[in-house]
């Protein structure tokens, strides 16, 4: 279905060919106050032909709110939104009416609804994102009065990879380059590689990480609305993602528990906090107050500027090479996908527990 | 919250030493003949104190069915269940209810509900999975009509990993040995590993793989309701899971996009195949007929019988060793729970193809 | 299916005359003092064989809380719970098997589900109505917290009604007697009637009428979950319901809009009342902090102690009398039901406008 | 929430003086064949100005499809859409800003977010109904290929009442006067009726009756998913709405359950039908194969032509005369909304139904 969230949530709608995509975004809370500024800062950082290392498609995707703002305050109504497709190519994409791209999803569209848009992907195209980047903007507002701050960039490219975690980083330095990786020689490494990979007419993938700041403790539902849960949903609802992990992840299978555990000790506040943060932020399904961090893991993407073997919908062999503008490494675009999906999932979350939090006393 | 699921769900109750664990099972297709034998099994997979590498505990673990059956067969109505908790030590926990355990949900329920059952871990105990594989159980019976099958092994305790993926095995081979590998000597030195892993006192963890096979093309909702997402929110829902990938996962990152394309070749049939299967069965968001595969990392449990530091309650610094019978590493215990939570999903996701499918025609 | 409700919700499960009915309560407030005196006196007042009145079957309907309740509280974890079967007379229903009764739903769920448990009705038994009272009392629980109280009464059976309104009667009369109504001498007329009605092996119908007060302004999610339309739906699942108004109802429509509007007067200390209160207490989906009134038609019950007609399960004409013990007129055992849905209902909504209230400030 | 459905969805977005209303069907099932006309000819039915007894307004109400069509089908994707707001008199609502209109929205609202678009209703306005009827007017074109059909009319205004059930009129005529009354003497004196109340500054209600024909045996989930429960909450829902009913409804509880039985009889082609209908086509909450007969109060709208007594925001006492174009009766534009919603609840069931059915053959 094409609405994610319970309390928070988005319901998305559009190709990439067709008049437009869009989205309502229900259960904004009311009388926040709407960052334009913010708005458009996400939207750009989406946008294709941002840079020399992204797809040379140039798209203002202007957002147009149709309700749900009044005097520049949320009101509580859902919020109807959409960008106008423009500067589509759409003649670029008659060669695909016929046949099927290998690894993309014309053919399991196909499959299931016995028709399919085929121009540009249609439904199954990245630019339904931009609907992520919306709500996820409205979400970073919500959290801004909470203090809570939702970071991602470019971990990963091909096999270059930062070493350290982001600790180790000024996070602000990302944004400074096109790769959007906090170390500036690594992420000149990265932008080397993506060239070299789009001269190939190849493509290359990469992991985003992710850190949430601010988080209070208690935000998680258990047991099947565990914030990994939920976070994991999102993340893999994002085109080309084939993995996610959290804390220590993939790579904590193989140490002892005696090495991960995070010893509980007090804040010197009052409070507890934990000496270590190797959970990620997450206990039980629920925040303990630490930073939250994650990973999500991006394949190359399927569109490749070389010829590959295929069969046509009759079912016959043939070949298909891709015209048109494409990314050759979708990290860069995808990392404000990823905060917005965290920001969407973490406000929805933390809505949730509101709603019942100190009932009792 | 504490169900799963839209037209084939799960809610579930219990704490493991409360009165019982168990769960309604909503939306099971009416007819199908139920496989006690079937359940007794799944229950029996997961069941403490099987063999030497898990938890000297020993629950019956017998399932009552209240409801929804009838004459052998599923009605239509929701099935109630049960299993009564026995053999419970709560003694043993009795320490525990005036601290924190590291890396344990005491905290964050603490936090989040402002009191907490201690014992046993409460609510967010790994028992609560046990009505996991009862549900699981009654999807693989529907499943089973559809000639899908669905299959989770350990390929993974700490650091010894099987060295190929699951075309290499009989994976009927899992369920001959505790650790449910289907190599028999790597079996053996993960048995090895485990058991000293639990002579002292520490844990370890691993990964769970799983191969669902049979399953038709065109299961699976675009564009949040993504199979990879769909199943990524079921496994990360079950304690200690700390990573998803499906397909090359994050492996498949540092590859190049020409490497792992699936080229469609005809089935020879009139229908249609991929050469390779890098994309785990699953384009788009939706299944494309081949076998869907994925990886669950499961990180070492933080019980241990070692003395570790911690907080009390009111944030008095303290340490705390853990009594009572625990599992070293939840793997092989682990392997019916993601089975069931794959069959869950993908019943869930069938049926809602199905409800759609073929509409228009 | 078998769950109702968003952030407060219950999951049933159960048919009459199998081994247990139940259910699971999720999202009930941690900490809520737990009133079992409230729970076993709301069972009572649902119970059968509570009076001449009604049905002669005895159950003792003993409920068995399962979880989410530790020390006297809610925990905040799901609360499991069931009432075994008792005192079944399956072999009442042995001619049941192979025939439908007249407006009953034996029909229809053998045509929706292709079988059928024909005893007692199995799943489409009232029975059913069990589990929401015992939702119904832990949502009283914790509105209680709130000062919401709840109130339903008989204010009809077949054409005896009460001619006032409730701002005219002595509510807590109601329970001083059979029918729950709460006039003295209206009642004894509609006993008598029901007695009359019984002795002819026939049925009777009416009305119950509900009063929701203290309900603070601001409850009810516009558009589709208005407060009004999630009360019609929490009653229509009620069985042999036929019809739901709020307010005026269905008498306002032949009336004139200025009749009708209900004035804004300041309420004297510094907020706003309104003068009268034709609304219901809802506005625009929202309750305005006035006394939420509104109204519920039952049928008479289609069980009939005389020879009907009716056809077999395979379409051959035959006739049917019914045996065993039914109640000739539901009202009595209806009003706690009534009050136990609007409760579940009104809780929900209420922590839904608590999860976003004040958020902007 | 401003989501209606489970597995045919509505999202609707807008105020009545913002940029524009819409919303995005999700779940249309694919390769339906797209009937511009009959969209066209739903939005006309609901348009004001459409004749001397509805509001002058003049909208033209002309909507864009954004998406989920392609080549005259549906796609399977989600229908975005959108209706621009024009001819928007807003001046005429400047004085609302600073007072709370009687029976209308405004204080609730305003309790509820802390603040609100005062014009012309914002979100409360009924002219949100017009995404019902585009999202109805999928549902029909679906509905469609199935032989069902969804009609409804005005059976009362004010005390002007029809004598008769549907089955004595050709419901056809309806569409002929300005009404949607279809017997041609009764809509001439509602028509008469409606003027002298407009002339008057008031307003009048009434009731739309609706009928569905064609349906299949089977729709409609128990326990909380019933077919009446459902259409129920569809039905309040919809702006000024304040009863539901279907079958005998309220009329039906003071007669005996000996008169109101529906016997079954075999229906000469080896099936089974009823020799009457007084269960409205629903019994035990699903669909019996009968016509489901329903009935919708409207009460009179509260915007009147006269001063009236309200407060200010601040609780001042104040007057206020509304201004600007409105409906003296909404019966005869609100058919068309309760055949959309009737239509969307009806296609939403049938296709959870559709999920399950005969599966276990």
């Amino acid at each position: 279905m094409n609405t994610f969230g319970t309390l928070f949530r988005l319901t998305s709608f559009g190709e990439s060919h067709g008049p437009a995509i869009g989205g309502v975004i229900d259960g904004m809370p009311a009388g926040v106050v709407v960052d334009m500024d913010l708005l458009r800062r996400e939207m750009a950082r989406r946008r294709p032909g941002q840079s020399a290392l992204t797809t040379a498609r140039q798209e203002a995707d202007e957002v147009e709110l149709l309700s749900g703002v009044f005097e520049g305050r949320t009101t509580g109504a859902p919020i109807g939104f959409l960008v106008r497709n423009g500067n589509q190519h759409s003649a670029d994409y008659d060669s695909l009416r016929d046949l099927f791209r290998p690894s993309h999803a014309d053919y399991t569209y196909y499959n299931k609804y016995g028709l399919r848009d085929h121009r540009g992907g249609g439904r199954s195209s990245a630019r339904e994102t931009l609907t992520r980047c919306v709500a996820g903007a409205f979400a970073k507002m919500a959290l801004g009065r909470l203090g809570v701050k939702v970071t991602a960039y470019t971990s990963q490219v091909g096999d270059i990879a930062l070493p350290d975690d982001y600790t180790h980083y000024d996070l602000s330095v990302a944004e400074t380059n096109a790769v959007r990786c906090p170390d500036a020689g690594t992420a000149a490494r990265m932008a080397a590689l993506i060239s070299d990979v789009k001269a190939a007419g190849d493509t290359v993938g990469g992991v985003v990480s992710g850190v949430i700041t601010g988080c209070p403790a208690g935000v998680g539902e258990p047991v099947f609305g565990r914030l990994q849960a939920e976070l994991a949903a999102a993340m893999m609802s994002i085109n080309a993602v084939k993995g996610f992990e959290y804390g220590l992840g993939f790579a904590g299978v193989s140490g002892r528990g005696s090495e991960q555990n995070d010893a509980f000790v007090p804040d010197g506040q009052g409070g507890v906090t934990t000496a270590t943060n190797r959970s990620g932020g997450i206990q039980g399904g629920i925040s303990n107050g630490q930073d939250i961090t994650f990973r999500v893991a991006f394949k190359p993407v399927a569109t490749l500027l070389r010829e590959q073997k295929t069969v046509t919908v009759s079912g016959e062999p043939t070949t298909f090479r891709a015209q048109g503008r494409h990314d050759a490494c979708v990290l860069p675009r995808a990392v404000p996908v990823v905060e917005a999906m965290a920001a969407i999932t973490l406000l929805d979350l933390y809505l949730q527990d509101r709603a019942r939090r100190n009932f009792g006393e």
